[in-house]
């Protein structure tokens, strides 16, 4: 709390602005920065804003670390993950790492005390994935992950930043005494292709990745992650309720939710069995429309917020990515159209 | 979703505008209003606003009204709930109510269209509790109780707003193997008393209630809810988290946020044991916050979303208020101030 500015005395993820200074406190860790990767909702939103405007959308990702001290979108609330190469580590770190490993942090970057030094000149503002110079300042009870060599590291990045979604979605399934139906909403992105893998691998009886165009479906189709791939827009409260119903054979008892686009709630909780559960990953949920929504919908459904930290939450992911040929596709496909 | 006027297609929380004209459909109920209760945060967001001016929060609650054929506050996401008089039962309609009913809907005001016929005349805008003349419309899906005749009727819709709580914190207890822990963010308000008394009922081993100011540190000891009551600031998280350990002996297995104030997310997760389960009833929760925060303090947390619905919920809601004397006094203790 002693990177916090202001507001005093609160958490440095609900703080307006960190000290983003370098000289580091006996139990903080510095990085050096190499890359950030934006949350999915966070670049759509400033894409969106900027019509695509690269140049504008670089400008304001950098006024926003300069202004903040931290890469927080003031919109959509959430920041996204890094890559660096450790500089520095205080004596009474309790972090695992050494000086010249290279890790990604775990935790947002909207806690991330964070100074950049190159003005994103290697950036074009175009995609999640930020190369960028600088530093960032890890406390002792941050998360981060030493990147393992065998993986291109920007896969890593990409799989680590959302390694929450496959760890609960397996949690979630191991819950049920008899295997469950699950829909995953946005199954061919990055979490919902691992909560995917994760949902068959905990054993759940059928699945359904509902996405929103034909050139994912073909993409989750050849990935073979789900038992039916269906076409559906999250945002159709009764049109996504049917598809699910249709693929599954009535509504499924976990529905997961991985699409970073606003309006997905009340769908889910259509889509949803009685007495089910609803996984919310997107941060572009709200809380409001969940919670009225639910009750609106007279529908018994348990609501989890996706927790980005579970206990082996990372290594979990980083298996799936090297076990599952389909998981491991999506995402080299992925990455080759950044 | 045939009275939903924009945006088209989406369901009648999720509009802007409903159509809240009185002539009924088939499976349609219209009910003449006598009084509407207010969201906590809906009016503590307007009474703020406008400097506690009662003749101003009237007016614009009056003008979101007639704007949006609804009760639907546009900065809180929320809305309430009513009572008054069945006037017309479409002859598919299958809710349990006759003409001459007095009801309250369980269901809330963002999605039940409304009409407002006397201009609010009869509130001074200084209370959550407006009586009004005008119409209201339920649908085939909606959730209506019809009052008790043993209890009075404000007493009955303050219990009826907000039985969710109760209902779902039971549930959650009774999750646990072991007698769990359990810590309520405001103890002493409506939400907070019904969630104490619920987990006391569903054999909690013990029980904190989490109040700010030394008046309600007073009225919830008498009540006897709790095991413990402590004073504490739930937007603080490092006080917070010390008070809940203090007064448990650790953290909680269970919390339950029944603050209507926002800022709370992190105070709750820090306040929480490993493994343990926050509750998040308050409507002013950020699932941004409760996210990144989760994720930002490595918190193996399971976080709920608040569901206003479950099976049964008002009659154990009214139980309680008839069972547990506590639970009773604080509410008259309530209604008699407001």
């Amino acid at each position: 709390m002693r990177r916090v500015v202001e507001p005093a005395g609160v958490l440095p993820q609900a703080a307006y602005r960190l000290d983003a200074r370098g000289e580091i406190a006996a139990d903080e860790v510095r990085v050096r920065l190499e890359r950030l990767n934006l949350d999915a909702a966070s670049f759509r939103q400033l894409a969106e804003k900027h019509g695509g405007d690269g140049a504008a959308v670089r400008a304001e990702v950098l006024s926003i670390i300069q202004d903040r001290g931290k890469m927080h979108n003031p919109v959509t609330g959430s920041g996204g993950m890094l890559i660096g190469t450790v500089a520095e580590v205080g004596p009474e770190s309790p972090l695992p790492v050494r000086p010249g490993d290279r890790v990604a942090t775990l935790v947002s970057l909207t806690l991330t005390p964070l100074a950049v030094t190159d003005g994103l000149a290697g950036w074009d503002g175009r995609g999640e994935q930020v190369p960028c110079a600088g530093h960032a300042i890890l406390f002792a009870r941050s998360v981060v992950a030493v990147l393992p060599d065998d993986l291109d590291p920007r896969l890593s990045l990409a799989v680590l930043d959302v390694c929450g979604a496959p760890a609960l979605t397996a949690r979630t399934v191991h819950g049920y005494a008899e295997p469950p139906t699950v829909a995953v909403l946005g199954g061919a992105g990055k979490s919902g292709s691992l909560a995917l893998a994760a949902a068959r691998q905990a054993g759940a009886a059928r699945t359904v990745g509902v996405v929103p165009v034909p050139a994912e479906r073909d993409r989750l189709l050849a990935a073979g992650l789900a038992t039916e791939v269906v076409l559906a827009d999250a945002r159709d409260p009764v049109g996504l309720a049917a598809s699910v119903a249709g693929a599954l054979g009535g509504p499924a008892d976990v529905t997961v939710v991985c699409v970073d686009v606003p309006g997905c709630e009340h769908g889910a909780i259509l889509a949803t069995a009685d007495g089910g559960t609803v996984v919310f990953f997107s941060m572009a949920t709200s809380f409001a429309a969940a919670a009225l929504g639910a009750e609106g919908l007279a529908a018994d459904v348990t609501m989890l917020i996706g927790n980005g930290y579970l206990p082996g939450h990372a290594e979990y992911a980083l298996s799936l990515l090297r076990t599952v040929p389909g998981v491991r596709a999506l995402f080299a496909e992925r990455l080759a159209a950044d």
